[in-house]
């Protein structure tokens, strides 16, 4: 059987019977055809021929026939029999497949990241299980494109109980992680008229890129030993500002009471909107979180948060709670294509909310960040004296002011130790005046594995020393 | 304890201690403010009297405080003790929450459902199991724009194994479903200065509003008894043609194979793009799958496949396989702000195929889909026998043409029967003229749950009888 195959040149491997038969056949086909070994205008064998050199039905022959002509393969001209299907262009064999290299790079101390390691398998597990176990059918549809109402609901309760915010599940979108979401509100700002949006001083740059990307302009805001001052939004001309009220990224201070105050007034005065960025809101160590500024005015505040620093951005789950007039038109922002978030990942997500598992998976983090947080400053006091870390209050990075006119050498001190950091200038609005933004290194001490962080911290004392 | 509370107005619930005392504290005092129940200007009590009043710790009191000034709900003025902070507008009490309803029509036969009654809910578990379990830490981080590298390959093995495609990983980028592989190339179609989109006759009026809505025109290609009619292609100026080329959706026919020779030559000539929606390609029932045109030329055709037939819309997981140039086009259309879907249901998608629960769940979906098939065939004989069905070898659908005059009052009847049908007239591109469409229904058979079937089934007939 494999001779008879041998002399058209086509790799066989045929399964005894059955409709594997058939299909067999009909993938060694086309692979012979798609390969070049079957050459354009080739007569093929007749279907009785071939079914006897092969010992199967003449009819599983002349299926895979069928099969191919159908396909454009082949060719069936009434008197002139099967040939292969002429070909303008004579297609090269395939490439060997790339197969794709993952990596990271040695010790990775950039903020805004969480321990990967750490994210709560077998909780999640046990979450997934009982969502999908008790999830009603219409769930696996098409949804609601503001996201499941399990996981809204869930989380309008969460962050009612932790974060102070005021969250009815109708003003609730799920979205696919914080960009996302400013996409989606670069988008309604836009119909609305809004020409600019007032940004920190210090600030994630992808995000001041997406807001340019639509066409708004961004105008930073000063930033002071108080940190951000919002007071200079009374005489701008912002329709929004974007904040990170509970834990400046990357500064590391909540927003004055003052200056939440001043926000308010502003957009209540104005018809401005606060998008309230509450990124990593729930780690904060040696006192309670900072509730968040949403609580104090719903109509005025878009309170964005994520899965993201609290579990992993591998989730793609970010929420919105929106003014409710904002949520339809963030809603029809979305539109009939965007449900964007997959079913089961949001009703585990809620689920995992609903036990108390979230709370729990938070307490740990707290703990082991805490702890990092500890053995950095101690370190640091033991190698770096002269070293100050601001921002250690909370979250999952430290600002390490350096000595003057150290920045450079400490750079390269770091790269040779196979250290991923960032420096504070990188964070620095490009329209802001650069003095006054002190040599320094914004250090993510949560980013790293478990097992690699003692070895990330001797390396950052290395080059700090 | 509760009695001094009740004279501020506070509906406390606190834990005997630790730091939930402090957090069921900070919760009261900030839900009595919200809800007006403590004035804006009302002076608190000193931290040590109201620590007195409670029997608690007056550090806790006082960091309870001092967390609310932190929030903007109280100040705190030497000399004036704490009081709650002035607020410009009265905030009115909270609305009701309103819980969302769900539901979905008596009978759905609308086409372009899977049977979501039919999920693989334990399969899916254990894949789910199995890929959280073995996934390396960087899975849960921000992966890969063009999605988890475990799917692509994963897909490109699979669907080179049952629908012929030619698939290197590189070229396979993940998106969350048809409708986001549609406006990522619709963008990257306009990119490229292309004006115009040939589409078919009949088809989802959705996709075509998508296209449409970025600014390309769309303009319908004939149709006839052998199916789409692709030989305009070449005297037209579309820059891309979408088709079902698998099986036209709706009327059921696969691109005859002088029609794809058609496609393929006017796509080399012009540098033209196909764009293959193989929406249902696994399930043809009285012979072998239809093979995918892309095989044809992986450098002229865009494969386009979900999960949302074979598997559930709910999973939001559809896959694309693109000519080299355009993967990269579509990765930088992506940008970096979409990272669309979630890591987990990637993984557990991944799993799903290797394990080979994929095909047999496909296997257990196409004996299901095929016996309902046949149930219709037979109820319409016995039933409705001046009914035609056309394009039942394959699909989740049928095509019901109705004896001329009769549409009207079909749909009134089913109607009347709590039946939810398409038209076929409302699958028509509003360009094309509509003489020879015959009054036809377009029947999801797959839709309903498998208890329903058998009422829908009846529904159907009492409708059509």
């Amino acid at each position: 059987m494999a001779e008879s195959w041998a002399n058209l040149g086509i790799d066989l491997h045929l399964e005894p019977s059955g409709p594997g038969l058939r299909a067999g056949l009909t993938a060694a086909l086309r692979d012979a055809v798609r390969g070049g070994r079957l050459a354009p205008g080739t007569r093929l064998p007749s279907s009785r021929t071939l079914a006897v050199d092969l010992g199967v039905a003449r009819n599983t022959v002349a299926e895979a026939y069928a099969d191919l002509v159908a396909e454009g393969w082949l060719t069936a001209r009434q008197g002139s029999g099967t040939r292969v299907a002429e070909r303008d262009v004579p297609r090269p064999e395939a490439p060997p497949r790339s197969r794709i290299p993952r990596g990271r790079p040695a010790y990775d101390l950039r903020p805004g990241f969480p321990d990967l390691s750490s994210f709560p398998r077998a909780a999640w597990l046990k979450a997934a299980r009982h969502a999908l176990t008790h999830a009603p059918n219409e769930a696996f549809g098409y949804s609601d494109p503001r996201g499941r109402p399990e996981l809204r609901e869930a989380l309008a309760d969460y962050l009612a109980r932790v974060r102070g915010v005021q969250a009815d599940p109708d003003r609730v979108v799920i979205c696919s992680g914080f960009a996302h979401a400013l996409v989606l509100l670069d988008q309604v700002l836009r119909g609305r008229g809004v020409r600019e949006v007032a940004v920190e001083r210090y600030a994630v740059g992808l995000h001041r890129d997406l807001l340019e990307r639509g066409g708004l302009r961004t105008r930073p805001l000063p930033f002071d030993e108080l940190g951000t001052d919002t007071r200079p939004l009374a005489s701008g001309s912002a329709g929004a500002v974007l904040v990170t009220s509970a834990h400046q990224f990357p500064m590391g201070l909540p927003l004055h009471p003052d200056r939440r105050a001043e926000a308010v007034a502003w957009a209540r005065a104005s018809g401005g909107l606060i998008l309230e960025d509450d990124y990593d809101g729930e780690f904060r160590y040696d006192r309670q979180p900072v509730g968040a500024l949403q609580g104090l005015d719903p109509e005025r505040v878009v309170y964005l948060g994520t899965a993201s620093k609290s579990l992993a951005p591998g989730l793609r789950l970010g929420w919105m709670i929106l003014p409710r007039p904002l949520a339809d038109e963030v809603t029809a922002a979305k539109g009939v294509d965007d449900w964007t978030c997959g079913t089961p990942d949001q009703l585990t997500l809620a689920r995992f909310l609903r036990s108390g598992d979230y709370d729990r998976h938070v307490r740990a983090m707290r703990q082991r960040y805490r702890r990092r947080r500890d053995q950095l400053v101690t370190a640091l006091a033991a190698h770096a004296p002269a070293v100050r870390a601001h921002g250690i209050a909370a979250g999952l990075h430290a600002v390490l002011e350096l000595p003057p006119g150290t920045e450079q050498s400490v750079i390269r001190a770091a790269a040779w130790q196979g250290l991923a950091v960032t420096r504070l200038r990188e964070l620095r609005h490009p329209a802001a005046d650069p003095a006054g933004t002190p040599e320094a290194l914004v250090v993510g001490y949560g980013t790293p594995p478990e097992h690699a962080w003692p070895g990330a911290l001797e390396a950052l004392c290395r080059a700090l020393g």
